[in-house]
């Protein structure tokens, strides 16, 4: 086990009816921008729930945050919170909008383009921010990162801010969410999972055993969310499995991949590809790869996952693959880039990127843009 | 899934060296008392790492806070803190030190006695705290909770102040351990995951599949330290599992137990019965008594953790209970009342303390003090 450093602070508020508690939660005496993307939050009522809990409240909205959310943006809400002396933000919706909240956080105090930030890597200035999350997937509401897009450039990259003050989970908020953002959502969670676990083993029994417990706990949900989505004991399910995911618990001194991760989000900035979409086409490649350095990793998980226990070792990597890609293919996403319209164009211009950047990503650091390109080959 | 919110400040300092990040970790300015339990520090290094790291702060030591720690001995330690305007404690040692140190905490700021603090169940004011840990067991490094006893009385019992501000836990520590030691706080971890998950089944597929990872997690590492108690990795993943076991992250949203506590702090009360000892009687009792209550968690448990799919329901759930049982005889720890010389006496004294009180424990609080009679009875 690898030495490490665990503090997550935000405080995660749970449950029925707790948007309420927003009353409470944030200090009276703020300036306070909340920040919306398009328009589900008023169809979906919790508009009128976050309006209601802040009425006493100073508050200016700022709306529009969009998927994949961009500089250009976010510069307008930055300037619009500069110019209001805004103290404390909320965001309420999905991933997109609190990650780019957490920009606008940061732009607020930060006297240069605020691009210049996610170029950084780490924000060293903020303003306090929380959220009220609608969609499950990028566990942003209790971590420090974001990924932010720029238009212009077809670049998407991550930074890291502080942690959210609070994050308020009601489940019964995903109710009402289209099919296709819960099976890219799934998606989502799954690989950030992977991306944390998929390495090698022998680094921490526990992390591996809790990594598991939450890949089966998509497996186990997905079909189930596809036939009901208002039970609400599996809409819960789904909530936190998307929070542990990818607040820190399951990263505890083992090392991580990411591969998947930096690759997809090329594969957005340049076509538009949602993330979780992105992510179904590109693991399953990436582990058939590198299945010889994750050779033990995919034998335990192919056991512990998917009851894969006969065979030959070569057989049941296999296997474990196969399943993995039926499983984003159960969720209904394509798993092929060919399927998407993308081909050797877009592949290479993604590896030169890589190799001009000289980046490298994996647990080994060495998915280099020939590699990045050998995976995307094989996910044509 | 039950609303809950979740938040657990502590900074988890982890691994190898990294006692020596005290010296940043408390502020230079603080007045520091340090508290310790009997020697066994300085028999192991911890000592004199601790000094090293403090040498620039301005600190004061106070030694002898037991096993179980006891009021009559807090009361000194918190005349010193008052006297020497003490604003930070450092506890080093094992949950003993530390809950101790957490009634410290409370006591410098309260003017009346700190037994009331105690009998108030919640602190209501604190100097900062925090942990070099030495022994993984309690869990008290991340969490709230503290056991305090009072000797004249034969009494113990639980109150809560607020989370240590960071805790250091170094595995390398853990190699000097006894081994009946090691086989208490085993018990002692095996227990408090029990508590939060032996209740009801569909709560949480999350939170029952990191519980059980943790408790397949104690069953594999048990007979490896009785080999190797030098193994860097596997006292990494012992002490791991013990702050994880007890840090609210396997509680959210799920109901808890705390029946096998409750009873098992009366029998180290009344008999001086180590606490991981007392708790290795208890709970198969229970579980046996509340089989029906429990079935359907039994027949999960005995399956995800002991892999029993074969017979009846009745045969899984007693095949479950003993293979419970038998894996506390495997720590070397006795599991009958009788092996302690402890009986029918100490059983009424027990149950007429819980019915005189007129507290109940378990999920579904309906262990009564006739309850824990019967429970206590059949572990004879």
């Amino acid at each position: 086990m690898n030495n490490f450093i665990f503090q997550n602070p935000t405080k995660l508020v749970f449950g029925k009816g707790q948007i309420t508690l927003l009353k409470d939660l944030i200090p009276q005496e703020k300036k306070v921008m909340v920040t919306y993307g398009g328009g589900s939050v008023k169809k979906n009522g919790v508009y009128n729930q976050v309006k209601e809990a802040l009425k006493d409240h100073d508050i200016i909205e700022f709306w529009g945050i969009e998927p994949n959310p961009t500089i250009e943006t976010l510069r307008k809400a930055i300037t619009l919170g500069k110019e209001n002396k805004i103290d404390f933000l909320l965001a309420v919706g999905g991933g997109s909008v609190l990650d780019g909240t957490k920009l606008i956080a940061a732009g607020i105090p930060y006297e240069g383009d605020a691009w210049e930030i996610v170029l950084q890597g780490q924000a060293k200035e903020s303003i306090p921010f929380a959220s009220v999350m609608t969609l499950p997937a990028t566990g942003s509401e209790m971590n420090t990162g974001a990924v932010i897009s720029r238009t212009e450039t077809k670049e998407k990259y991550g930074f890291n801010n502080q942690y959210p003050e609070f994050s308020i989970l009601d489940p019964e908020t995903t109710y009402s969410l289209p099919a296709h953002q819960i099976a890219c959502s799934l998606s989502d969670i799954y690989v950030h999972v992977m991306e944390q676990y998929m390495t090698t083993t022998g680094q921490s029994r526990i992390m591996d055993r809790w990594a598991e417990g939450l890949l089966q706990t998509v497996i186990e949900i997905a079909p189930q969310i596809r036939k009901n989505q208002t039970d609400y004991n599996l809409m819960a399910d789904y909530m936190l499995v998307a929070t542990l995911a990818l607040n820190d618990m399951i990263r505890m001194g083992v090392s991580q991949d990411w591969a998947t991760h930096m690759i997809g989000h090329e594969l957005t900035a340049l076509h538009g590809l949602t993330h979780g979409a992105s992510l179904a086409i590109v693991l399953p490649a990436t582990l058939r790869v590198l299945k010889e350095q994750k050779k033990d990793k995919l034998l335990q998980y192919g056991e512990r996952v998917f009851g894969i226990t006969e065979g030959s070792e070569e057989k049941r990597i296999e296997e474990a693959i196969e399943k993995t890609e039926g499983f984003f293919r159960s969720l209904g996403l394509n798993t092929r880039l060919s399927e998407e319209g993308i081909g050797e164009e877009t592949i290479n211009t993604i590896a030169e990127r890589f190799n001009k950047a000289g980046v490298t990503y994996g647990e080994k650091r060495n998915v280099t843009g020939n590699v990045a390109k050998e995976i995307l080959r094989s996910a044509l």
